[in-house]
This record gives structure tokens, sequence and C-alpha cells, in this order.
């Protein structure tokens, strides 16, 4: 498999307490970051989720792969506020997602920078990621370069071969999204 | 406490197969029946409740007391309709419920008809309830007579005099409706 | 797929107002009937799952299929009494099932007679099960004739041939199992 | 209030590339730290929960206040790691913690070192502790200086007067562990 990553902030961050790109390379090395996830979803008028989007995106490396929607938690930010962001950055302005009332994860996934230790994979970094489905909407219009959102349904993201497309262990990920509202294949 | 109840289905039933007056009588004392419950909230923007409906009604002896949204699940009837069907119900057509996107509860109250073997109480059955936190992102017209919705804060609704005055113990149900979206004063 | 359904209580039911053979039958096709189910696993000191327990049993067509430990909640029975009860029953008084503290299922299992309405099937009755995963630290004694309790691996239980030994749908309910205590393959 | 926080690990950390003094007071006003905390507690044989307990410390300032076993994630550590180990250090050595199953907790509590942001306070730092109830079995011998642990009934932990003894809006985080497991008062 080829390295994978959580992508890093864009340059205009929130708080102006942040570390530089240095102290933060030494920084990743040494304590657990935190980070927020979100799996988007449609979903009907009771509820039922009907597709599930994810991004293909082309990492460090150039090669193209398959995420999810997923960034670091800033200092001094809530995890609302770091999940609206991501969201904002990796949907666009006018995706309208309904953030969940309740703040409890379906699911925490441990990235650490060796393999073997649980399910995900992080080669720079060791970074818990707190993990959310969140229905949306609007209208999807990806803000960075070289990406873009594919819909597919409950059952074709279920399937074997999504599930290697996704970088660093998040077809487990999603695979756990998919069951935590009931429509895992 | 004066005798407390879930609330009869109305007339217009889903399914014929459903019991007349007399075997549902027979039945309530021979079998549990399965309810779902719904706490109505108003989310901002980030998904945060910032307030919380409660229903008043006049209960069988023509108390007034405050309740929530409830109701039996029908035979052939997925929990997700039920939910949906006693949402309009109590809050009318245009409240646009957002049903949520996992089939989990955040609560199952189990109502006894004697005091003691849980915090739930209801005289004339033995009744199971899934109770799920519903955002509404439209207008309030209860339908049915006597029955009025009124909005409170997250804080109001933790307090000790608005326990008090729910039935059958829902002031248990609200708690851990509040605790569960982490707004719980 | 053959027939399927979830099984019988054992003829000794604790409460005497339960229903004749023939009331069953009848309201089995009137109102949806509450159970419980349980996956039965073993976890290492640190509560990570390492292996999960499945049921062998003779189905009414006298097939032999996997599936969960399940069934009915009796009037004037508590959820926990009747999990426990019917672990007892499939697993034998020496497992020692560790109850979850939390009554919130990880799951909500809807059977439908006919197929489409849901993952699930249940041709006898509409049947709402909440399921749980239960750690058991005991020794397995199934009690009842033709059945065996198989122990297996997170990634075997993942498999694609053993969803689709499972009855009724409960392969479905399985995975969301797994997934919920985050060893999904 | 007093000033309150999150209690410093012990010296003997497990990992080498953990901060010094000086770096970690620098990183703790630049990123948010992961913390674990666990509310203890006894279960019968059914899984309910009949007493709670609660940890008694001398905060930075020698006042004697109420808090839950709490701890830092360091780098390369498992939740789970830590979370057995935070244990250990409170509870002693022959606790023998139950940690659960699912790694989900059941709620995230987000400290901020200025008060209004969230329910809970935390002046040295802005930490984010995912939380989790853990049964246990053995004996308690609290191993650090000047902590007692007192167990009390789920009706005296859900009083106003403990909720106000709790440190940094613990109070609130104990009232949503008690809701999760149906015993909040």
């Amino acid at each position: 498999m080829s390295p994978v990553g959580t992508p890093d902030p864009p340059p205009e961050e929130p708080n102006s307490a942040w570390l530089t790109d240095e102290e933060l390379a030494d920084v990743r090395r040494r304590i657990p970051l935190l980070y927020v996830e979100a799996v988007p979803v449609r979903v009907d008028g009771l509820g039922v989720v009907t597709s599930v989007g994810l991004l293909l995106r082309a990492n460090a490396q150039g090669d193209i792969t398959r995420t999810l929607v997923s960034g670091r938690v800033m200092f001094g930010e809530t995890l609302r506020d770091a999940l609206f962001r991501h969201l904002e950055k990796d949907l666009g302005p006018m995706a309208f997602p309904q953030l969940p009332a309740s703040p409890v994860p379906f699911h925490v996934a441990e990235y650490f920078p060796i393999p073997g230790l649980s399910a995900y994979l992080d080669e720079r970094q060791h970074a818990v990621a707190l993990a959310y489905v969140v229905p949306v909407t609007g209208t999807i219009e990806p803000r960075q370069d070289a990406l873009e959102v594919t819909w597919m349904t409950p059952a074709e993201a279920s399937s074997a071969s999504i599930h290697a497309e996704l970088e660093g262990g998040r077809g487990t990920l999603l695979r756990a999204a998919l069951a935590s509202v009931g429509v895992l294949g």
C-alpha cells in the first residue's frame, strides 16, 4: 500500500497559536493529534441513508485514492466547528451539512504510524479521529485542487473493491459508518 | 401521582389487522407493547440543541400533564414510519422532522403497570419505548384536541420542576435525551 | 433461502399471563413482538473482542443454520431479565454473561414476514429485536437439543460465507455487532 | 470556583518521545490534548449499576475536590491502554476493570481554558476527553497521595450537591454517565 495520511490544514488557519511546519513535524512524533472525520450522506424523508459520498484525492505521492472528509481540530476550536470547517473545505460552502445533535461519534479511529496496532495507518503521525455520519442537503462543490466527490449507494459502498480503495484503513471506518446507520450490505 | 399512560392510537390506523378495543385491552395485560417516543428539538447551524419541545395534554383523568411525542408501533410498520406518523399526529404536517440516520435509540424506556420495576410507569400496560431526539425545522400545529407544544431552553428542560411535571417517569427520559445531545444542565 | 424464524420460547414460561399457542399464532399476525438478541463474545484483558460465538440450530424445516442468541420478552419481564434468560437457555447456566451496563442496544433489527421492508425476515411474524454484544466468561453448555456453539475469530465472523449461513438476515446483524466493537474485518 | 485541571501524568511515562515539562507547557497552549476519563461503577449480576466511584483529590491549590479517573493519551498508546493505565494509577492494581468491548465513548467532554465555550473548564489547556463507564470487580487501593475513592448510590451521585463538588464541569459528565446506563435520578 502506498503511504497515506490525513490531510494538512489549509494555510489560513483559524488560530494564530498554531504551530509552524517545523514545530508541527516535531509534535507529530510526540503526541497524538486530534482529528474529526465525516462520512457525507444523502437521506430520504424518513432519514434512511440513500447514498454515500466519497472523496477522490491525490495523496502526497500523486496517487489517486478515495478518502473521507477529515482534518485536525485546532486549539480553541470546538469539535462542531472543526467538523463544519472541514466539511465546508471539502464539499464547498453550499453543501448545507446537518451536524448531529449528539457529539458522540459513531466510531473512534486510531491511526498509528506503524501497522498492526489498529486497523488504521497514518505514516506521518499518531492521530485519533472522532468519526460522524453527516447528512448533506445542498450542492457539492469541492474547493480543493484535484478533489472530486463520488456518490454511490450503500450497497456499492459496502463492496470489497471500495473497501480496498480507501486509504489508511478507512474502508473499515466506512463499513462502521454504514453499520451505524443500518445500511451495511 | 395521577394515573398516567401512553396515548391510544387515533381511530384511522394504517393496518386493518389491528385489534378491536376489547382485544387490545386483553393483549395489553399479556404481552409487552412496542412504542416509539420522540423529544422534538430545535438546533442551530452547528447542530447544537437550542430548545426542546414538550407537549401539554389532558390525560384520561382530565389532568393537564406534560409529555413527549409517543405512540405504538403497528403490525407491518417500520420504526421510522411509526416515528414519523406520531410526530405528524402530535406536531402537525408542517413540522418537517429530521429523523435520525441511525435507527439506534438514545434510550429504551421500560414502562410497567406496577411501580418499582423501572423508572417508568404506565398503569394500563407493559410498554417498551425506543426513544429518539428529533430536530424539527418547520411550523408546529398540534392536531389533537387539548394539546399544546411548549418550547423551552435545555436549562429550563433540565430543571426539577419540569422533571416533576412529566408523566409516567418521562422526566427521567427527558434528562437522558438532554444528556445524549450534550446539553443536560 | 429456507424459511426462517425466531425461536419459540421453551414450555416453562415465567409468566402465567402468557398466551396459548393458538392465541400466540393470532397475535403474531396482528402486533409486532418484542425480542432481544445477543452476540456472545470472548474479550481479552483490555476488552478487545477476540472471538465470537454463533449457534448451530435445526430450524423448523430440519435445516441446520447458524443463528444468534434470541428470544421473546415476556409480559412483566425487564429487557435484562429476558436477555439473561435467553443467554442461559442457549449457552447454559455456567456461561457467566456480563450484561452491558447500558440498556441501549447496538442495533435494532426489524423482522418482517415479507421480504424487502428491511434486511431482516421472519416468515412467522413482525418482530423487533434489540441486539446486544455480551462478553461471556464461563463455560458454554448448550441446553437445547441439536444446538452447538461455534467460536471463531472476528475476521472469520466477518467473512461472506458466515454472512450467508446466518438465517433471517442475521449476517447483517452480526456485521453490525462486529462494527460496534471495532473488529469488523 | 477554584482553578481546576486535569491531572498531570506521573513521572514514569511509557513513551520516551514524550515532552519535557517546558515543552508540554508550550504545547498545551497550542494544540488540543487528548484525554480519557472513566466513571468506575459496581454492577449487579444483570449489569445494573448499583454504585458509582468518585475520587477525592487535592488540586494544585490544595483544595479538596471530587473528580473522575482521568489522564492523557500518550504517543503510540491505544485508548484502551491509556484507559487501563489511568484506572490502575487511580484505583490500584487489584481493581480489575472491565473495559468496554466498544471503543465508542458515552460522551466527549471538551475542556477549554476559558469559560463559556462548553460545560467543561480546564484553566491550563484545551483538552478533549473520551469518557467511559467502567465496571470494576476487584479491590480499590488508590495509589496516589491524598486520593480516596468514595462509593455512592446512583441516586446520591445524581444529586445537586455532588454535581457542584465535581471540578471542571465533571458534574455534567457524571450525569451523562448515569443517564447513559439508565440510572440518572
